[in-house]
């Protein structure tokens, strides 16, 4: 059985590779598109894949509420369900759980907390985590950690850090090597500490010792400055095996997933494509559009005129802009096809950059022209 | 050059034919799907091509306003700005004027009103509505025509008639031949007269003096009875010409379109299928569906088993329920892409009984078929 992630070729510190699951392969570096409830928001199968996107990522709290992870799971787990025939991987649960319940309370058992739908009381621990997941039947699924409230101290951050070790270790024990569709899952740990060096590396060490198949580098993006982020990076990737993937969770914007490239991260995953689309902003290989802004009233160029994708190739801004001035679903989904399809092309660029050892010269390029807005 | 219309064949009272226009051609008896605002809510034009749709319908109030009909023939037409190859077809306006406008005023001249929009007075007059619906470009134009409020009298009824045919005048006069994107455009006079029947005939006489390439029967499916809907067309389609298309306005439900195929009718445009959609009302072979109904909710049964569109072929009717008991947008393009492909594969079906002689047969099936809910 060949390996699941292989390491390509490395220039610098960034990385090219491929991840190989038993529904198929994706190359890395790359970008994850978030389908929070089963579903990438307005856009089909059909698109997301014409969008060059190769792994899509379900949110487990929202999907162990509505549908229920049972229901997943005699739907055909969320593969099956939402037919997408690539690589998948769900998320602990843990961080909405945090994020969006009304109350919550952690002990060492797990996260008590009343679900935002109808207010019931629930219990996250690290084997439910696993069994939801189990029934979601994602290729690579996420070890339940616990999340500090901002803003923590070290202290706390010290005992949520270990604490997740120790729920990583139940959730090692408790995930079945395959879904219930019968296909293989992956359990990645996640390195926390906060911005705390010290225990950064006390995370990535336990973590290592317990050979996982993937290491994600979670609590960033989180209000930390860039300089920061890119120290706990510079950090944390040295002290992961070259053999594994790294996954920067919920990162980001184009110009932090360059930088995170050069400091070796493999994975992202984040909203700002779709969310952003959905609220008229476009990226582009010369910074960020508003597509309600009047100046595209009468454009009749493309978002972008380097870009291939189905929206640049068939629409004006004129009609871009005409639709989400016109609360039109229609735009939000070309918009979410263009901002999905200029994150995958980043991701396709960086490696043929990488691959050609020229990675530094396609940060010089890229990193200016997608920071900031264009107008 | 060959014949707008072509009737190829005839099964009693019901036919098959022909439409041939600039943007290619459509095969009758057809349904127009309803593009209010430029586009199908929710569908790109691969999507509509997929579900067999043939004719887009665009709403003149609508564009006129948002994004304005020089706007939209700047960006390329209505078919260029939506990339949508086939045939179209835009109204006159008139009847969202009084639909949806805060107030209006109908004189001799035209339809004063404040737009709903901004509460800008304008004047929606016959010259007026020829000269956006020849910015937008649709290759089937539609003649302003005076409604009456509902309930009205027969003397208010006739007086509206009468200034429609007025206007019609007037639009034949206003519309230049081609639209600005220098397509044939083909004006369609608008047969009147509510229930009436001196009046529809009176309508129907005056229309096909100016002999014109297509008529439509207004004013119904506006709260008559169905045996007053069948009386109306009944009455007036043996007055049309065998050799000009005829299009039903508004209608409808399934059942009234296959009664009113078996009265002559070639045409017909309505929300319907794509409103309920948004609503999670699915049509099918065996009635109609609420999607949000929880005995779908672990179904993996597709909507419709004898249905071949890319949401039957795809996905089941316990995804679609969580869809859109999560309020996800591609919960609606799904229904959407359904109910189309539904009301066209109808369309067909009903084309091969009249092409095969069989329409009584066909009618006598899906008639029942069709009425009703399924549940």
């Amino acid at each position: 059985m060949p390996d699941f992630f292989q390491l390509e070729h490395t220039d610098g510190r960034a990385r090219a590779g491929v991840l190989r699951t038993d529904h198929g392969e994706a190359q890395t570096p790359v970008f994850m598109a978030v389908g929070t409830q089963g579903t990438v928001k307005g856009c089909t199968p059909d698109q997301l894949k014409d969008a060059g996107v190769t792994v899509v990522l379900g949110n487990t709290y929202h999907l162990m509420l509505r549908p229920g992870d049972e229901t997943v799971a005699g739907l055909g787990g969320l593969h099956g369900m939402a037919r997408w025939e690539g690589p998948m991987l769900t998320d602990s649960g843990g961080y909405q759980v945090f994020s969006l319940s009304d109350t919550n309370k952690v002990t060492e058992e797990g996260c008590a907390f009343k679900n935002h739908l109808d207010g019931r009381e629930e219990l996250l621990t690290p084997e439910r985590s696993m069994s939801i997941q189990h029934n979601l039947g994602a290729d690579i699924v996420m070890q339940l950690d616990d999340v500090p409230e901002l803003p923590t101290t070290p202290e706390r951050e010290a005992d949520t850090m270990r604490r997740s070790v120790r729920w990583l270790d139940r959730c090692v024990d408790a995930l079945p090597e395959c879904s219930a569709q019968g296909k293989r899952q992956r359990l990645f740990g996640i390195v926390q500490g906060g911005v705390t060096p010290a225990l950064r590396e006390e995370s990535a060490r336990e973590l290592v010792k317990r050979d996982l198949p993937g290491y994600a580098i979670g609590g960033l993006s989180v209000g930390e400055t860039k300089r920061q982020m890119e120290e706990i990076l510079g950090l944390v990737t040295p002290l992961l095996p070259e053999s594994r993937p790294r996954y920067l969770m919920g990162v980001g914007y184009p110009e932090d997933m360059i930088n995170a490239l050069g400091l070796g991260v493999d994975m992202f995953d984040c909203v700002l494509p779709t969310r952003s689309a959905r609220h008229s902003q476009v990226f582009t290989g010369r910074g960020r559009l508003r597509m309600r802004n009047s100046v595209h009233a009468k454009s009749t160029l493309p978002i972008d005129p380097e870009c291939g994708c189905y929206t640049c190739t068939n629409f004006t801004r004129g009609y871009l802009r005409h639709l989400m001035m016109a609360g039109e679903m229609l735009g939000m989904t070309l918009l979410s096809i263009h901002n999905l399809s200029f994150y995958t092309a980043l991701m396709r660029r960086a490696r043929e950059a990488i691959l050609a050892d020229s990675f530094e010269d396609f940060a010089k390029e890229w990193l200016p022209r997608v920071s900031g807005a264009a107008e």
